[in-house]
């Protein structure tokens, strides 16, 4: 096989024109096996073998630099950069990230995860490189979905008055992770069928040139095409035309299922591991959402281009019709839109992943809260045991979202205590709601929550004891259970153990009255601690004779971590928050 | 007049095709005379008289809905929709704000003050109205400068798929700020000069039908552009050529300097107020970069469409020459690519106001903390002395900033600290770094500062007291002397006074050392409280026997507030705060 003897771009250059048509079907081989045993991103890698083995044969990487949008098409670029034994070899598959490092290798310029960056990105080496007098090409490839993000626009836009060597590779596999949304799509439907050459052309109309490849997975014809634009002295647009999940049948058919997957089955497409029928909060949440739509015809689902995040499968968006939109990767559209929905009457429903609401500060500020609107945001998998790609951590929404003045950021501590938020979130008209989806598994406490949440910034006692006073905050409330119960059977204290079910705000009459029975109050969140719940806590209490403790996760960017190791380094379990509280009071020794 | 007589649109509609000429020329000399006197948004204003008098003259607002970008254009809006007095009357000239205002006027959907925003907002108007099953235009006004930023394009995209009712008014008075920057501006410079007719079409490619106004301040031709679109049954772009200062030639001919004013002579265009010679903060910072640009061309200046904000005139852009780049206003592209000129060896500082930064979140976050990469970002005017519109507040920079991890953001003190702070920030290649330019003046306190602060959150002791323990951070250390020197004098109390010079982290051999001779720290800090500087001191000090008391802002959204106020309700003077430590220490009663 070609592969094994390719060590680096040197030994792609060497090959012939054949042969490098033999290695891309090697390559493809090769990371279907991994994907398949693996899991992994599927459909946008097996889309790009062809173009990536033609990029490294024509370009001289790392002089060349290439700098992939979202990395989930740089698997192929990983096993030609010296990188093929984590592909090839079982016991090192978890050698590589599943993103662009430069600490693997010195082809790699960037951890790059979140989409619509790598324009940007490449526009700065492109400068860098103009500033200090030196030659070679910077090339950002980017897929079509990728670029409805608003940073991908503000790159292509800065990007033309570059006036040198510049090239961006679109490749436009026509999907995003679910289907395309957006004006800008049909262009470039337009463009394909028109090889190219219609004169209405989003790219020239950003002061770029252009260039089409109508067949994207024929490496003779990218090779003559990036051969074309190579020292090219201004900057060029390559679009070419892609399959995802090109060569494996399933990947082909079912393109939003196969856009990621755990490990399947290479013969029949099935997934290797019986996910059972637990329950889940997507699942539950679309269900409900659909059933309420129903009965409210101005309900509406919105998604930045990851409708599955709350459980809109293509099923299930069809049964929602005109009360579901995508915008497509765009998550500052989402929360401006949503804020105006609700300004409209409407009763919009935003469900975002923790780590891509940080997309949208800035609207969360201005186009929501400032304006007070009634929308209502999920945010999934915030906490640790969520995603662990550096990238992708989930541990920064809490600062993020509740810092920000009129916002309402709840966190549930079960299903029950979820469905009254959800029900009162989309039912009331006064503020701007967050709700902190619980990542530990659908729970019951069998408890009858709330009526509604208008009154703000009021805790739940759940248990009332003394000197100690457990706040344990949505996904971390069970903690809280944990640390009294431990409390209790190994010190004989009987702890407070309360809810707070606010992030955004302290419910000042309960932390005074703590002060009468209690001398130490721990605060437990599933996040970062700086600008986090427990800091605010901590701040009340500066003043007063009473001790806090907090905790959370530290503030660093950790990457592939193994969850319970975090949680120790963290003292994040319950046996060292009892060690903790025994330290630092006189009554527990 | 016939401005005299119009209380709403409805009078609007009441003139012939001679009186809306008139009337516009009457709105014109209004608003002259009251930005002349009382300063404000002048060239973009006068370039929208027309359009906006022809805007309410077609459409029937509030049914129909118009949704100004970013407020600059909004005032001729506000005079034809009840508001007239407040541009008339000098005495009334406050009653209303600078931005669009929905508690001053039914005619105003959404506080507006960031720009790109507009098209996203009525977006989610046009989706409500279509779920409620209502009728009536959805009408977003953008100005060129502002289809730069990405949320606008964002929107674009989006709006292209509503498939009802939508118009989207693009006010091209060929300027941003400043002039425009990007391959888009081409494209609409050839869409001028081919009277639209151009195919290649940015507005088309985006999947937006399309319709060119060539003179925007024909009131006449307007009104026949606007009447085609009314209640059209898709998503149109009506692109209208304005003058931007159009009618005061002064501001037609400086279009830069007429962006917005303080008072001046409608005779000379000369400012009424004589700002004298005080240095400042943009000034000096440009002059210092300007002369390390000489010694290293790797050096390059970053604004997103403000260069001022670092003293960046038209003449001294042009003395940096390809080492300062204007993106638009695109702060996520500038941060971004800030990351990436560091990473390919150059050396960028941005230049940002404090209430922009918040529009790249995660770039800050993704594309250049967890990369690690050396930019220097000077984040100008945070703090509560420096925008006081509720949309342009700059108090959240902190939390925003501060607790992303691998950043280093520095608060100087002065201006020996300041210029020690930068060159350390441009000379350093270990962390990204963002400076918080001081507010309160350029004060020299006639230190000797550090040599360089590559040992991170070191805090310096000013004076070594006992007691009590002031924190004074940046802009706020001037207001740590004088609690100092109040405690000394009132209570006979020698406080230590630190300068943290770190926000991003916490000296804790410092902090414990403290613990020896002091029983209060207090924190001050010019920014809101939650997510802070001053509750990482609480948290710190949590399990101690440390009192904590953090000085800030609380969190709230505040609109035209008057300074002292704010400090006196926030107890952000000195004998407040000395009241305090009073009322919690028993030392000093």
């Amino acid at each position: 096989m070609y592969i094994e003897k390719i060590n680096g771009p040197a030994d792609v250059k060497r090959l012939s024109a054949g042969e490098l048509e033999t290695l891309s079907g090697e390559v493809r081989s090769v990371l279907l096996k991994k994907l398949s045993e693996h899991g992994g991103h599927v459909g946008p890698n097996l889309g790009m073998v062809e173009a990536t083995v033609a990029l490294h044969y024509v370009f001289n990487s790392p002089i060349d630099k290439i700098v992939y949008d979202v990395s989930h098409q740089s698997y192929a670029h990983k096993m030609l950069t010296g990188r093929k034994a984590s592909f090839m070899n079982v016991d090192e598959y978890d050698e590589v990230s599943g993103y662009s490092e430069p600490s693997e290798s010195e082809h790699d310029f960037f951890v790059i995860g979140h989409t619509s960056t790598s324009v940007s990105l490449a526009c700065g080496l492109a400068k860098a490189r103009d500033l200090k007098g030196d030659t070679g090409n910077v090339i950002a490839v980017i897929g079509d979905g990728s670029l409805s993000g608003g940073e991908a626009f503000e790159g292509l836009n800065n990007a033309a008055e570059l006036g040198t060597n510049f090239i961006v590779i679109v490749n436009d596999n026509q999907m995003s992770i679910a289907e395309n949304h957006g004006g800008l799509y049909r262009n470039l439907q337009l463009l394909r069928e028109t090889n190219g050459q219609a004169p209405c052309n989003f790219f020239k109309a950003m002061g770029l040139d252009y260039l089409y490849v109508k067949d994207g997975n024929d490496v003779q014809a990218l090779v003559d095409a990036f051969q074309r634009v190579k020292d090219i002295d201004h900057p060029i647009v390559v679009h070419i035309n892609t399959l995802k999940g090109k060569g494996f049948k399933f990947a082909e058919q079912q393109q939003e299922r196969f856009h990621y997957s755990i490990p399947f089955s290479l013969e029949t497409g099935e997934l290797l591991v019986d996910l059972g029928n637990a329950e889940d909060y997507a699942d539950l949440t679309a269900e409900y959402l659909l059933h309420e739509m129903q009965k409210d015809r101005t309900l509406v689902g919105i998604t930045a281009g990851t409708p599955t995040v709350f459980g809109f499968t293509a099923e299930r968006r069809k049964r929602a019709g005109k009360q579901f939109v995508d915008v497509g990767i765009a998550e500052e559209h989402a929360v401006a839109m949503a804020s105006s929905i609700a300004a409209g009457g409407g009763k919009p429903v935003f469900g975002v992943y923790s780590t891509f609401i940080q997309r949208a500060y800035d609207q969360l500020s201005q186009d929501l809260c400032i304006n007070n609107n009634a929308a209502l945001l999920l945010v999934f998998w915030g906490g640790l045991e969520s995603m662990n790609d550096v990238t992708h951590l989930c541990l920064f929404d809490i600062p993020l979202i509740s810092n920000i003045p009129n916002m309402v950021y709840l966190a549930p501590t079960c299903r029950e205590e979820y469905f009254a938020m959800l029900e009162w979130g989309i039912r009331q008209k006064d503020h701007p709601v967050a709700i902190r989806v619980p990542v530990n598994g659908v729970i019951t406490r069998g408890i009858e929550p709330a009526k509604g949440y208008g009154e703000l910034n009021r805790y739940e006692i759940s248990h009332l004891g003394e000197k100690v006073a457990v706040l344990g905050l949505g996904s971390y409330y069970q903690l809280g259970e944990e640390v009294v119960r431990l409390l209790e059977q190994e010190k004989g204290i009987d702890a407070t153990l309360i809810n707070p079910r606010f992030i955004t705000g302290l419910d000042e009459a309960l932390l005074d009255d703590l002060k009468k029975r209690h001398t130490l109050v721990v605060t437990l969140e599933d996040g970062v601690l700086d600008g986090g719940f427990g800091e605010k806590i901590a701040r009340y209490y500066g003043p007063s004779e009473m001790k806090v403790l907090n905790y959370g996760v530290r503030k660093e960017f950790i990457d592939r971590f193994d969850v319970s190791e975090q949680l120790l380094k963290n003292r994040l379990t319950a046996p060292q928050i009892v060690e903790d509280i025994c330290a630092c009071t006189s009554f527990a020794g």
